[in-house]
């Protein structure tokens, strides 16, 4: 493999870097709060069961260690290198690195890519020597990794202590937050199998990794921090494979790297953003989570808990006020609380000795005895009226906790039989780590009933996104591929010219390829040609102003609806001229085209937009003036299977008024649906589309499909 | 004032429960795990500086204390009795207790309005009793009480550990989350004056603190669980006073004692309730919060830090995640993370040694020192740019935190000269209590950015509200107040009827009392009639069915727009009375109204509500089809001033369709001001309104005004 990349290298080199037998640390030093002091401390101190070497120009011993001055010196075979020298002596160390034959390079060192040119200069080269050795990199700019494995127990990071071993694997665009992360979960009995943190990830990213833990059976739940997207494409790929089999959650920091100030200036473009990345995600299977502890929370969950069959929860408490708190945020998260049935009534009442209200959630109040409260826990558990239990607890004073642990050990066995998850909130109580029953389950506590039902929440996405059906892309006979590609070649081969926006003729004509119905229309570019195309066309009738810079035409006088005769449609004709003298446009004006005006059906608005980091997306939501008043619209990458057409229609509020609002009519659905997939196809077929706007759209009753008013295209 | 009633009682009486010079446990108990075993060894252990006095029906001793059978065999006065006897002996010992002469009672025992009806005739009995003596009561129901004031040091509740002593004071409906929020602060260097649980609220309610806090000057901020309203009117009025002077956070739960479960069975009742409650903390000034960790952080910061002057914030930190996550979260909660200005990045590079890139939030990175670090917070604390400072640390090795500590405490009188905030995040880190600077001022420390950004929001909406002006109540001259009651007394003096629908042709002559426009309309009964009506009115018309019944006309097919000529008018009559034939409903057909066709403006949605709750309430968003579907709305109590007019319209989306949106006209905002104040004061004039609908009204170009199409009311 030396002397030539790999396109996809395969995922075994990783074990190089996560699983080395030796180890060269090289910038150790014994000058305390350095960072080439902590890496070092940090793999003697939590147990390395590989061999580790100092390489340091200065000292000759590192930390009681005998050192070498350069890797080359070492005797023996060095599988990973960890590099802490400064950014300039990087490279050389790195050659130093592959003549020894060492298979990975973790790279802490900054004062690269992150600073400007010269320091992506200097990145590059240090990518192409590792490619011309056959080496992985991790990093530049990171803080290394951990690999809690105990035939490994490597810190190899500037985080001097090893979380617990557990079942997250953790991979994050931020060193900070391993750091973060990894103190946080002290906190909890759950733990890691490994967490890296890849920095200016001049190699290994998220997908390699990704492909790495899915293998990995020590991994149950992947959790990410992303700042931005390297490959979106193979990310999203491998990402859909292996969320089917474990769960990837992933928090979505705001900022590019590119433009940290300029994301925070301009709102649209955060906004775009996030729909983009819901976009992104939504296909990748990834769940996304709004915090660090939401991130954090939920993935402790899934790692301890089954993933819950369905969304209804059983609450109980001893306390009114936390019990009303988890019921509003289960109901805001989507769960169900479902009012316990008759029987299940009965068998609570039998135990409960004080007369109480007996209803979900089930509050037993202060004064409870534990016997009580775990007799009544035991029966929900019991119960198939539920998928998950959660129990939240308000000690007293301050005691009993111990009882109503025991019990969560004893029940836990009941819940995993039937599939549940149990969860606990001992509220406001941070001192409490979680029951773990043995080495596969734990039950987490969380100490506000809020984190408990979030976490659920999100068990419950995951869950609903491994029984979705994942649906096919059809395949429409009647659609003229190559006469569409004919049509739109001359203004993409002209690549000397910047993105062109195709006229409206021939986009009325592409169309009509794609199977595409617009109202009909008819160009027009004096008042007479207009007059006479509106007698062809019938009354009323709409006269928009034709030109191949203007696109918002209305913003400009540009549209006249409702034209009721042909001397209306030439005075409309001339206001349209007269708008555009007052603003001194005149020469922007190509003409007109007249239209048959479509008065009933509801207004749709569909585009499509090849987006930098995500390839081509499509969005759907109300049209018209509302499109982005009302904020309603959905987006997705294409292509499109009918599921996700579906999807799209279902998630929008503007569904409402298609499906029989208010006395309406219902609205030919289907004929969205399709229309949706035809566009995916044609974006398919046409790459070069940058950017396209339908809208409106208009949806006619049920059986009479869909018709284009309007829509502009822009190619390159 | 034995034996008589004080309507608002002397907020004086309250210091002989919250200060009492000497208590009584009636129902004190040796058994463990017991109330009242708990309450009076609280008492006892914490330190109490007065003298308690154990009553117990069985036992000669209470944890050594000489008990006596009855309050009334106590040799001295007793100010206080926490009663925690059985419900059915509560109303005995509450009478003992007024004869012996006590002024306040806490009663902790549950069994009564909680369980249903008997529970309420007995709570109703023992707040007469109490009137009766002269006595106040907390409870029934309740976890009691706790007063940190080291002159009196009083835990009067089963919650054992005495808070710190700090300036938050919190008032809950719920005794858990006493206990709860109460542990969860021994996390954190915030303390509390008191803390009050006050169960049923047979007699002191959040309105008595309130009016005990205002004046209490160890109180700076006042936290409140509500899950009802009493007396929304009296607690709004004096909340709004109080808000001025402390801020007031409220997190509301959100089951009512009435109906926990139809509150989760029916997601609109919640959407409604939502809306209310938005509407009265509005006018109260509460500041709202969702979670019981927002409540919590948020009172935390401003019990430590001063309000800050405006929502410019900078970020520093030595993590790139965490400072991402703090920008997205400060964007998300409408705080400005403002660019550096040149001079600040240069005062700023003068002190950053390695090359980093300097923007806000400041990333200098993990290799940053700490010399570093503080340098540079002190030049963002100095700077003029900024209303607030966060520091966001992650400690590379778990160390390092004490230097960023010592600064902290330094550096905390520069901020405070200048007004401002600071806060830090030591990320991940739940160790950490905060930096107490003096006996009024600590940094709080929040585990994670967001939280610290989420309760840095809140203080910033503390600061606008209180620099918010009141406005006025406008008086309009061309309203005839006496002419509209008399149109709508017959309607309203009829009490042995059911709430009436007020016919809309005197509901057109209401209007036209109160100054309000509706478009010009005729009715008619007839096809012949209608035909009469369009010519005098003028095409195009619009004709809709009359019903005192049929309230939703389009849904039954009772509206026909754009009618063009007399015979037309003729058919659409008769398509009308066909429609509802086919629906059996003729007999609800009265005739027709012929209108004006408006075909230009935009349509516009008022509604009034008399909710039980909260009382007569106003709506305001987009119209016609929209105004459920999205879900645009915003609600504020009535009466309304010019401000409240103004921000309504503000607050909705429809706003920028109203303000020259894509080329369309500016809109007469003037005019949909005046017309929400004119229904303002036709509410007040009428309270017998129930509901209106105004739906829709359209708002025309600039000066040319507001008109009604379509309303409805409902008065009783």
């Amino acid at each position: 493999m030396k002397k030539k990349k790999d396109p996809i290298p395969d995922i075994k080199t990783l074990n190089r870097i996560l699983r080395p037998e030796s180890v060269a640390v090289i910038g150790a030093s014994n000058r305390k709060d350095t960072l080439g002091n902590l890496i070092f401390r940090s793999i003697i101190r939590n147990g390395y069961k590989g061999k580790v070497y100092p390489v340091s120009a200065t000292s000759g011993t590192v930390m009681s260690v005998k050192a070498v001055k350069s890797i080359i010196d070492i005797d023996g075979t060095i599988d990973l290198a960890i590099i802490v020298v400064p950014a300039t002596s990087v490279l050389k160390v790195a050659r130093e690195c592959g003549k020894k034959d060492v298979k990975g390079l973790v790279v802490i060192s900054d004062g690269f890519k992150e600073l400007g040119p010269e320091g992506a200069e200097m990145e590059i080269a240090l990518r192409e020597t590792a490619i011309n050795y056959g080496m992985r990199i991790l990093g530049p700019n990171c803080m290394g990794f951990i690999n809690t494995d105990p035939d490994i127990s490597l810190n190899a990071s500037f985080c001097m202590a090893l979380p617990d071993r557990g079942r997250m694997a953790f991979f994050s665009q931020s060193g900070a937050l391993c750091v973060s992360l990894l103190k946080y979960s002290k906190n909890f009995n759950a733990g890691f199998s490994s967490i890296l943190s890849a920095g200016n990830r001049s190699d290994i990213g998220p997908s390699d990794l990704l492909r790495y833990w899915e293998n990995d059976d020590s991994t149950k739940v992947i959790l990410l921090y992303l700042e931005s997207f390297d490959n979106p494409e193979e990310f999203y790929r491998v990402a859909k494979r292996v969320s089917l089999k474990k769960p990837i959650l992933a928090l979505k920091g705001g900022i590019t790297e590119a433009g940290a100030k300029a994301a925070f200036s301009h709102t649209g473009a955060m906004a775009t953003d996030r729909a983009i990345t819901d976009a992104l995600f939504h296909r990748a299977g990834i769940l996304r989570v709004e915090s660090v502890q939401e991130l954090f929370h939920s993935a402790m969950l899934l790692s301890g808990q089954p993933v819950p069959k369905g969304k209804r929860i059983a609450i109980i408490t001893n306390g009114g006020g936390p019990g009303t708190i988890a019921a509003d945020e289960a109901e805001a998260q989507g769960l169900n609380i479902e009012p316990f049935s008759k029987g299940l009534v009965e068998r609570l009442n039998k135990k409960t000795l004080r007369p109480i209200n007996i209803h979900n959630p089930l509050d037993l109040t202060a004064g409870t005895p534990d016997t009580e409260f775990v007799a009544c826990a035991r029966i929900l558990i019991e119960s198939p009226e539920n998928d998950a239990v959660i129990l939240i607890y308000v000690p007293p004073a301050g005691e009993g906790v111990s009882h109503i642990e025991a019990v969560i050990e004893r029940l836990e066995p009941e819940a995993k039989k039937r599939g549940k998850s149990i969860i606990a909130s001992f509220v406001g109580d941070t001192g409490l780590k979680g029951k773990r029953v043995n080495n596969d389950t734990f039950v987490p506590y969380f100490p506000f009933p809020e984190d408990a039902i979030k976490a659920l929440a999100n068990a419950v996405r995951y869950s609903d996104m491994i029984s979705r059906e994942q649906g096919v892309i059809p395949e429409f006979k009647n659609i003229d591929t190559e006469a569409g590609k004919r049509l739109i070649n001359p203004f993409t081969v002209d690549t000397s010219n910047k993105p062109q926006w195709i006229p409206s003729d021939i986009l009325n004509s592409l169309f009509t390829c794609y199977g595409i119905l617009c109202a009909e229309t008819l160009f027009a570019n004096s008042p007479e040609e207009t007059a006479r195309a509106t007698h062809k066309i019938g009354t009323p009738v709409a006269i928009k102003l034709v030109s191949s810079t203007i696109t918002h035409k209305s913003e400009v006088g540009g549209v006249i609806l409702d034209v009721k005769t042909e001397e209306d449609a030439i005075i409309a004709f001339n206001a349209i001229r007269g708008n555009l003298e007052k603003k001194c446009l005149s020469v922007e004006m190509r003409g007109v085209i007249v239209q048959r005006m479509i008065t009933h059906g509801i207004e749709l608005f569909m585009g499509v937009k090849n987006d930098k980091s995500a390839g081509h997306v499509i969005m759907f939501g109300a049209g018209g003036i509302y499109t982005e008043l009302i904020n309603d619209t959905v987006t997705r990458l294409l292509p499109l299977t009918d599921i996700d057409a579906e999807e799209m229609i279902g998630e929008t509020r503007v569904k409402r008024m298609l499906t029989g609002y208010r006395g309406m009519p219902l609205m030919d659905i289907n004929a969205i649906k399709e229309l949706l997939l035809r566009i995916s196809q044609m974006v398919k077929d046409i790459p070069e589309i940058i950017e396209m706007d339908i809208n409106p759209v208009k949806v006619l009753p049920e059986g009479k499909g869909c018709l284009v008013l309007d829509a502009r295209m822009l190619v390159e």
